[in-house]
């Protein structure tokens, strides 16, 4: 007898062509999977958010479970997974697309275009757009503005790399500390420097509320918070009301809570453009997430170290 | 008796200390000046549209107007000028915020931020609005984009730039073909092979209706043009067309007629952005303008070369 195929668990809507690897049999992630139907004997699971619920609901009957490998670069999502269990995220499959979310909403926040839209929809030809900027709100011109990158990895990065030609000033502070990295201890120093402020720390115990109210109040009058990164970074309450009072901008792809309920207040605050926890989902992202996840099944299967470790299962 | 100082009209919101040269006196352009009043003696005038109805009531009254220094590229706006007047525009002063303005709708249109400006009124979290890329139409990565630049010039170059680290693939067409930037003759062939045509020729005779039915039929479908240039250079009911079939999107500074009438289709064609002729007009660019215009002064003052030449009045 042969030995039987490693199985990986897959949601329904995988690339296929991207994690057919030899010697692994692929099964869909499904709810109504029987209870020993072939998913149990999985040693390997992809997942993305959509197929939490089916992936909790599997859980208990996953015996085999080695490695889950997700294809988002969070793993705050994630239902509690039994000791022995290791944890591997898309790291660096978002940094691209997040970055050039972020680029759009600097620039679309400096440029007025919310309001240009707003305009368009009404048919009115206003050129009085930009001189919200003439009256000390930011500035119409990234080469004269400071973006301050908060939880400055590999995203941050991306993101520096793509402001340089633009002539922006950019700042970033990380938890440890490097050349041009400053550590958190700086942060109350440079927010009154920045006129751009980028959160893409990941939401931990330490980052929750990160943003509040004495947060907001040292960053400069007009000035733009950006968040990529997750909604529990801020206290929504204390940025609606600096929102209200025209004492920030903001531009979010993240929100807490989120969804956003239809008649949340933050729908209508003045001065914030929300787009839905899209930044990173383009069409090329996920063919990306589907060819790093085929390559960790490939070095599974083959008994090679696994990249992107976050959770050690041993 | 001493030499009466040269005199300099100035738009009535001229920012002065930019333009105040030793030896030069300085008028405003009014509508009211008397027939005998101080402008008629004026050798040297820096104008901007917004002053263009002023300067020409007083044309025919300024005997001794040797230069006329533009705040803008274009030069497409002045009245008929008498022989003998040499004109220099602004060129160079624009090209960062044009390139940023280009970039920012570009990036825009990609993470279909209109479409959620739409969405956040509605107070409506969803997040199925990236699917149009899905769908064909374009890209939601500007790193797997094509980018046609049409009138590769100064600003070109500055977009080239900015768009370098993004990954974009930038082509370029100009008059006069260099390394790297082909011919008019290009065009056709190049159209095919762009997500993004950007227009950033000058209007001419040669310009006039570039983009007609032919043009827009030779875009890939989905693919967007942007017009940072002048509304001549679009036949606007071909556009009207390829927008309403879904056959292009577009993003327009520029439109024609200009200002667009409230009740134009263009303002409610699908897949189309537009901004009223601001993305040269952030706050710096008029500091930057009279910095250009003052120092020409300084050099009509003291008898040298002047930059920027446009038309040589002798």
């Amino acid at each position: 007898m042969t030995e039987p195929p490693v199985l990986a668990l897959v949601p329904d809507d995988a690339i296929r062509s991207e994690v057919d690897v030899p010697g692994v049999a692929l099964a869909m992630l499904s709810p109504s999977e029987p209870p020993r139907g072939p998913a149990a004997r999985a040693g390997f699971v992809i997942l993305d958010p959509r197929a939490r619920e089916q992936f909790t609901a599997l859980l208990p009957r996953l015996a085999r479970l080695e490695v889950v490998q997700t294809l988002t670069a969070g793993i705050d999502w994630l239902p509690p997974l039994p000791p022995g269990v290791t944890v591997c995220n898309a790291s660096g499959v978002h940094d691209g697309p997040v970055a050039e979310w972020v680029v759009a909403v600097i620039l679309a926040m400096a440029k007025d275009l919310p309001a240009y839209v707003g305009h368009q929809r009404a048919g009115r030809w206003d050129t009085s757009g930009n001189t919200a900027f003439a009256r000390g709100l930011g500035s119409g011109d990234l080469a004269e503005q400071t973006v301050l990158i908060v939880g400055h990895g590999s995203i941050g990065r991306a993101l520096a790399q793509r402001l340089a030609p633009f002539g922006s000033r950019v700042l970033g502070i990380a938890r440890h500390p490097r050349a041009g990295v400053s550590g958190p201890e700086s942060l109350p120093a440079l927010l009154p420097e920045s006129d751009v402020v980028v959160l893409l720390a990941p939401a931990t115990a330490e980052t929750r509320h990160l943003v509040d109210a004495p947060f907001l109040s040292r960053m400069r009058p007009g000035a733009l918070l950006v968040n990529a990164a997750r909604g529990t970074l801020v206290d929504t309450g204390a940025l609606l009301e600096a929102l209200r009072t025209g004492r920030v901008r903001a531009a979010l792809d993240a929100t807490d809570p989120e969804p956003l309920p239809r008649h949340h207040p933050l729908w209508s605050a003045p001065g914030v453009l929300i787009t839905p926890h899209v930044a990173g989902s383009t069409t090329h992202w996920r063919a990306r997430a589907y060819r790093l996840a085929g390559q960790q099944l490939r070095r599974y299967a083959a008994g090679q170290p696994l990249v992107n470790v976050r959770r050690h299962g041993y």
